[in-house]
């Protein structure tokens, strides 16, 4: 990767409350964490990680910019990447439980007991992986009033089919525990303020009272938002909006040159 | 889905070694097992459910022509579809965990122990999903001579690729055991003939002895292959090739109307 890459240049470290979060990690530690303080993927095992109270070292990287230490350990040069025990381990869709199994003892666990609903997680999990992330990038991606249109509701459709799935009562998707699937959702909602920022018509939920016949489920959403934005994890994890700015820029405009981004345009699968 | 589906006509029920499988699972039971003979996806669970020694009822349905029994638990209308404790569970590539969890006393496991073999197992097995399925359809739905000789070197990348992943010894894909990763990927190496069958130059696998400075990868798959075949619960699966044809023949003339092949062709996520 040159140091042509446009995000090479991103800001070099986590800023506002993960700032703090990643300096409380600084010292050398058995696990390490190899994270982009701008990552969604990475933020999923950073509140896995604070969640359980597991001791971990933050190696801040610019994964765009690819230092040998990264490349060594993952030779497609993502982040979240952990070591553990001298070996790799990463893609975070399949890291939280890992996380789960390698330390049993840490709580609270992010996995259900039951089989029918560890089922359901890993359902759910696949379907933020294949539709709500892939529908994330092709909305903030899309430049014509038309397609964008069209995004913005396929998008919203993921949304409200992940709400209707959700416990009744909550407010976390599995009802009143806050658990992987929710891992697994919150760093996107987290970002969703970037379709206000940048597109015409915002993101597109309906505020409270105006969702019509949907409002009794757009209510269980805004509900799962709000219980995850409030969650001590999901928030000191994350930096200062200004330093996401130019990342999500790049995505707004269609420019982004991640692997991701690459592969949704040319319809391939995300990596 | 109309009567007009080109796979509606598709043979009715198992034949050869599944035929009696199937017959042997005829009785009402708690565990009902929506399937199709020739579906690879479903074979991996029947697999599972022979290897584990769980009971089953095994239900025959066309999922081109879905009865209300399949729509009622699936929406989606997809093969393979369990009902368990009256509720649905669907999704080959989690299915097999479920299996796993839901039923734990039955042996053999089809999942390791240690934490890190299970992050190994899920990380192929996302593999499998995101790139040898839909590499396999796009090979073989390849019509002309440049866009096939692309596909075959994209897809023989990948079988070298989980190859190399393999326990060195084998035959299996984690060692002597047979397990969840051979489950996922079985089903597609016992339709490889249709690469032979339908596409000129076939699969492209190099002969014992002919693969260059990658001989000791494809050993190792050659290997893996043949332990593969050579399993009871894999063969037991199988039905008679001339009623696979059919149905391969409308992959390889790019026709299929499958929600994996029509997703494929918009570059769209595996359904
Ligand atoms: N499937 C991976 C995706 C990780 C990923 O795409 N990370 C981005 C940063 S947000 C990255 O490392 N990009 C580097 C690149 O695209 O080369 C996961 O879930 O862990
Ligand atoms: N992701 C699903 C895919 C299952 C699937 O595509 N099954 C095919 C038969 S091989 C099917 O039911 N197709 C019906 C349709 O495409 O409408 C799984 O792994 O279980």
């Amino acid at each position: 990767m040159s140091n042509n890459h446009p995000d090479a240049n991103i800001h070099p470290e986590a800023t506002g409350p993960a700032k703090a979060t990643a300096k409380a990690h600084f010292a050398p530690c058995d696990l390490q964490f190899y994270s982009g303080w701008f990552c969604p993927f990475a933020q999923r095992v950073w509140i896995a990680l604070e969640e359980k109270g597991i001791q971990y070292q933050y190696i801040e990287v610019n994964p765009y910019h690819k230092p040998k230490s990264l490349l060594d350990l993952n030779p497609r040069g993502l982040v979240p990447t952990l070591k553990w025990k001298d070996k790799p381990v990463y893609e975070s869709s399949v890291l939280i439980q890992f996380l789960e199994e390698a330390y049993p003892h840490h709580s609270p666990k992010l996995m259900p007991e039951d089989p029918y609903l560890r089922w359901k997680v890993r359902v759910w999990t696949d379907f933020i992986t294949t539709r709500i992330v892939p529908g994330f990038v092709r909305f903030l991606g899309a430049q014509d009033e038309k397609l964008l249109e069209e995004q913005r509701e396929e998008f919203l459709g993921h949304l409200k089919e992940i709400a209707k799935a959700m416990d009744p009562e909550g407010p976390f998707f599995l009802g009143r525990d806050f658990g992987a699937v929710d891992v697994m959702l919150a760093p996107w909602a987290m970002r969703f303020w970037a379709f206000d920022h940048f597109k015409k018509g915002g993101l597109g939920v309906p505020d409270k009272g105006k969702g019509g016949e949907d409002e009794e489920v757009w209510e269980r959403w805004r509900k799962w938002v709000e219980a995850v934005k409030e969650r001590r994890s999901v928030k000191e994890t994350m930096s200062e909006r200004e330093h996401y700015l130019p990342v999500y820029q790049r995505y707004a405009d269609d420019k982004a040159q991640s692997q991701l981004a690459k592969a949704l345009r040319a319809g391939k699968a995300v990596p």
